[in-house]
């Protein structure tokens, strides 16, 4: 009889380990943009860290409830379109990983106002398995291009 | 001599499956968006499950060649581009899954009428796995916002 | 005592080694694009097959550095935008495969001249593993349309 707890090979076990990582991480970011879209504030507190750093178009904010509570009131009256492409994932270690993701945002606030933005650029994440999930440690938009829409600017910049 | 056929940790089994289905998963929504694209009616039909339902912009079908009829007619003379974002997929049973698929969709109807829409939404999807491979079983879009092109929305709305 | 280094069933191993490439593949084609955007020029190098041949818009060329040196060139004053969508990856040996992405680039050529263009299509890509890392062999871009920019295409068509 084979014991079946007999260890694996463990760079096998790496191997699977980060591939359900890698998956998680995927989905990780595109529930924080459905989030946004859909204004699901509650929802979206589980996709950070508690003490998440988030750094978007010279807005930064640190603490995931801070950062929640000013992404919430920002976008209270905008609508947003976040389309997230293909990334750049990278597991580091058992809990901490990286990534890049392009991201193109469509945010026109206030909403059928006309005024608003379409922006181009590539986020640079850390990662982090906090209370078993992973989660959004810190987050940084770097910009490729800002297009206003017809109506200009919000008068507010946003998210 | 270790016996090559002994069973390996069913746990570890499980997440290389599991893993293996999101990988199927999300090449088969690719290859929904590129048959659309390309008109390739016949190889569209593999995509969807045999009593497959479909619920997008108000038209409701059921059964995967009412399916496929309906859409090779309605797009026959459109020039479309469908762009899915990052998902989140989950597989809930050993051939079940579900997911949602953030789109834009830039329709013109007809082509070079200048008619048309840029629309984005999230799919809202169930799949199955039926004859060896994964198909979807329902498919509801539910639109974030819909954008006329320059010559107006086409006389008749499209997927 | 169980040998540690007993061979896993090898169905499974090709699994995980298969689940490994995919990932890589995703983000190969996802730093190709970066590199393009942030004009990385040296980075872009290592994503090419010392033999690669990429052809884009009727520019056809063939070997890394002449592939590197053509878009360092075409693109040195463009502002460029690319946003790869949910790709078909298929891995078809222990070191090759090929894939399916669609794209959309937003291109300004020059920068702040208002001229350029918004393209849509399918790149079609054979890749080889080479020096111990995937690589871009061959890859093809097939239109599904271009849309020029207000100011117009540019006096020079570019990837």
């Amino acid at each position: 009889m084979e014991d079946p707890r007999q260890p694996e090979d463990p760079r096998k076990l790496d191997d699977t380990q980060r591939l359900i990582d890698l998956a998680e991480l995927q989905s990780l970011k595109a529930r924080y943009w459905r989030c946004l879209d859909t204004k699901s504030w509650d929802e979206l507190r589980s996709v950070f860290a508690t003490d998440a750093h988030l750094d978007i178009d010279g807005f930064v904010n640190d603490g995931r409830d801070t950062i929640v509570d000013f992404l919430a009131e920002v976008l209270a009256d905008a609508r947003t379109v976040h389309m997230g492409h293909a990334p750049e994932l990278d597991v580091t270690g058992p809990d901490t990983a990286s990534g890049i993701w392009p991201l193109e945002d469509y945010v026109e606030l206030p909403a059928d106002s006309g005024q608003g933005l379409r922006g181009y650029g590539h986020y640079h994440d850390e990662y982090v398995r906090e209370d078993g999930a992973w989660r959004i440690k810190s987050s940084r938009l770097v910009r490729l291009r800002v297009d206003p829409l017809s109506g200009g600017l919000p008068s507010t910049s946003s998210p």
